[in-house]
């Protein structure tokens, strides 16, 4: 852990690796990190919206607004 | 995968391509993307709203304003 | 379609024609659009508000806020 | 109907004129506008809360934030 | 009525004054301005939360956020 | 009462005293201020959570975020 | 106490230490702080969600968007 590390940091980390998001209204969604910007918008690739542990629908890439999202994990 | 890639990438490259949009309050819109803008406003042609995979109702042409995206998708 | 339109653009055009708006809360509205601002805020003239496809409320003429609209759509 | 017109003319031509004003959550008002701003924040005399068609409650003189507001139009 | 008034000018004039304030989520309160500033942030003294028009507590002084507000009245 | 003063005054007023907080959703946190910003966020030590009058948790030192407060008075 | 003191010292103090976020939604995450920026968004590192004290889920590293939290205290 350093000091001098930033939140965004993470996902640069992630790009091209698979992520875990939770969005508000208690949807998840899984894929791998395409790109993000400033404003949390990611690209996911390969994107499932899951429920509970289960997968509930493929959504294959997907442009996620930043402003839906509660926490992003890598995966 | 390009660590250049930037999220909104993915929408100029559906320009004129078939895209599926979940909104907030679960609907679900399916159109040809004409334009979007830096606010994720995006036209979409020949737009229908669905229920679950099933056509709920045609929309023609629609101005979607951005801040009610979550996601969009390449159809 | 062309890449270097832009979405207000079929606002632009729209001007003088009838449109259908989808408000939050599932409210719908109808009219002649008069003007409209950078925030999407619209006149409508002889507006309507509808029930489904029905005639609900005669509203003549509204200044509209853009934050409630979810899309415009030429009628 | 010009199309050099902007939204925010039917309020100034609104000024000193009785007008009605649908708020989110459905509460309706009434009153003659005496200014309003750039954020559709405006100014009622003799403001009335309506419920459907009826007078609610007398409100007299009030400032009304324009974040709550869904449409403004001339009564 | 004033075509140069603007809508702050009612808490200019409303300082040292009771108002009546209606906030989001149907709670009132009633007290003396003392203060305001440009978001609407405004400080009552004896202020008191009113359940319809009956005193339902006593707050004393407050620093209410403007972004709360739906409208202010002179009481 | 003075016509100067400004709504974030009664915060400076209140570092090193107790306050009483209430947010939305009815939330209501008592403590002792520490500091606070232009957002109003603020940071309270020995925190509580108060259920009506009632203590229902002791929070300690918390930062709160200034978008989720009614209002703020000295306790 | 000191009055130059700001409420984001707490969030710098708090680096590697372990802290407990509530979310709006009554959401509990606690784990240890490994950074932040001016928009409060977190990264913290073996966070777990609770419900009530008991933990709910283990998350591993996350990314927390700032506008999500009601407060942030060091656990």
């Amino acid at each position: 852990m350093s000091t001098n590390e930033r939140p965004f940091d993470l996902l640069s980390k992630s790009i091209g690796q698979k992520v875990f998001i939770r969005l508000k209204n208690n949807v998840n969604i899984r894929g791998r990190m395409a790109s993000f910007d400033a404003h949390m918008n990611v690209v996911l690739e390969e994107a499932e919206e899951l429920d509970g542990g289960d997968l509930k629908a493929k959504l294959g890439t997907i442009l996620l607004r930043g402003g839906n999202i509660i926490f992003v994990s890598p995966a």
